[in-house]
């Protein structure tokens, strides 16, 4: 049980949280706090937080559980403005989909206090955003990845973890790095292929055709290109070694490809496809098939 | 009204136009050829087809409507095969999703039946395939692209649009060659892009782990990788030609976009990010938002 959960950021992550907690008794009060009064105010009319205040120390103050759910590119700013504010009793979390830079931002912002950090990322979400997005079953069945390090205080963690599992997510344990390497392959770099094709595909002069023509594969593979920008901006930049590691080593095989399809190789073509299938129906889950 | 219906490859596409056009009383007998017994036998046993033939002249022989429903590379084969044994009255069609060679292949083996053939292909499917992935309402306000050229007996075309009006579609005419082009755009880069990405992952040391942190995302992303590796193998290898020049450009994208990451440009990535996101929220039909 939570007394005074503090969101900053109520977008779809944290009001989603935030809602999933209220549905479950799980939390006293919810207060939160965002760069923008519309949502903020919408926030409070759907009834996500109870109350919002206009400045983050403000709405830390006296939390005994503050979850930063802001773009990865604004943690260390809101950490910095969080840090005088959090109280003794507090253990702060955050949801952003690369661990190790907000890491580093914890540990300069938080100084002795960086023990009641545990870092989290829930792999949820929608390519929707803001507070009218959020919704209380979000994280139900859904994987929440701590990267807690050996400075993290265990109680911090458990706490944490207690949290998650109270709105129905799995919790496991993983090294921030190794978090950050796997997210770029199953994530981050799917996202930035994404972005590049629906753009390269809107600046052709068949676009209007090409979009009309769309199937549901095109509809489905080209979903995440409706994200948020700014939250994948940070997330690239603060994950960009391994990302450009991926994406260099994702161009090696497009070469490849493309070199079968000149030499018009269909036993490439198939035996790489026919690996790819039966890697791809080894993965069942959420959202997942007709 | 089509007193006999030829479904030459009862899979998910010919067998969805078959139960399609028997729900709505829109066909008399359906007969259908294939290649594997098991799946002409459960093709019988649910209802798609009225019997199954063992040799395709037998299957096409008295049938006024005839559906060529098997992967592009198949098609030259089994028109051969047809030629001989197609009524004076009957249509020819298909559902491959590439046309040229498709139209190249009917004029050779129809010879002066070819005006009888209009070429076409269904914007509808899923990764699914076989006759018990065969649905209804598969066609129900997808759109189906005819290709007739200056040769196509205007009748013949008359009668494959009002088949597939009959099922739900909404029919479009457009030149072989564009289609080819967009398609390879809206379809067969998007395929060979999540095929490429899905065979990467799964060679990485971290595989398990980036298959078990996947999300909806990436499910969305790489959905399409479970499509049938001989249909695509067929398909990346008849439209090489377009599908090769839309391959360059996107390598070319992603060494922008590489550079970029390189750079740690953010303007440049949110800015690419926005313009995707625009242009995909354009996008929405079935199967579409959450």
């Amino acid at each position: 049980m939570i007394d005074k959960l503090a969101i900053i950021g109520v977008g779809l992550m944290g009001g989603s949280l935030a809602r999933a907690l209220r549905e479950r008794n799980e939390v006293g009060e919810i207060v939160g706090y965002g760069r923008t009064i519309a949502n903020l105010d919408e926030a409070i009319e759907l009834n996500v937080i109870d109350h919002a205040e206009t400045s983050i120390a403000a709405a830390v103050d006296g939390a005994d559980m503050i979850v930063l759910a802001v773009p990865v590119g604004a943690m260390r700013e809101v950490l910095d403005a969080a840090a005088p504010a959090i109280g003794s009793h507090a253990v702060v979390t955050d949801v952003g989909s690369v661990k190790q830079t907000v890491i580093d931002a914890a540990r300069a912002a938080l100084g002795p206090r960086f023990a009641s950090f545990v870092p989290g990322h829930p792999i949820a979400g929608t390519e929707q955003s803001g507070a009218r997005a959020a919704r209380g079953n979000l994280y139900e069945d859904r994987r929440v990845i701590l990267t807690p390090g050996p400075e993290t205080d265990p109680t911090a963690t458990g706490r944490v973890t207690a949290m998650w599992r109270a709105v129905g997510a799995e919790v496991v344990s993983m090294p921030a790095a190794d978090h950050d390497r796997v997210l770029a392959a199953s994530s981050h770099l799917p996202h930035a292929l994404a972005y590049a094709l629906v753009d390269m595909l809107v600046r052709l002069d068949d676009h209007r055709s090409i979009f009309e023509c769309a199937g549901g594969g095109f509809r489905d593979f080209t979903r995440i290109a409706a994200s948020d920008p700014v939250m994948w901006r940070d997330i690239c930049l603060a994950n960009r070694e391994p990302l450009l590691a991926l994406l260099e080593q994702y161009q090696e095989n497009l070469r490849l490809l493309g070199e079968a399809l000149e030499r018009a190789d269909g036993e490439w073509l198939r035996e790489t496809f026919a690996r790819a299938k039966r890697a791809r129906e080894g993965l069942h889950g959420p959202g997942d098939g007709e």
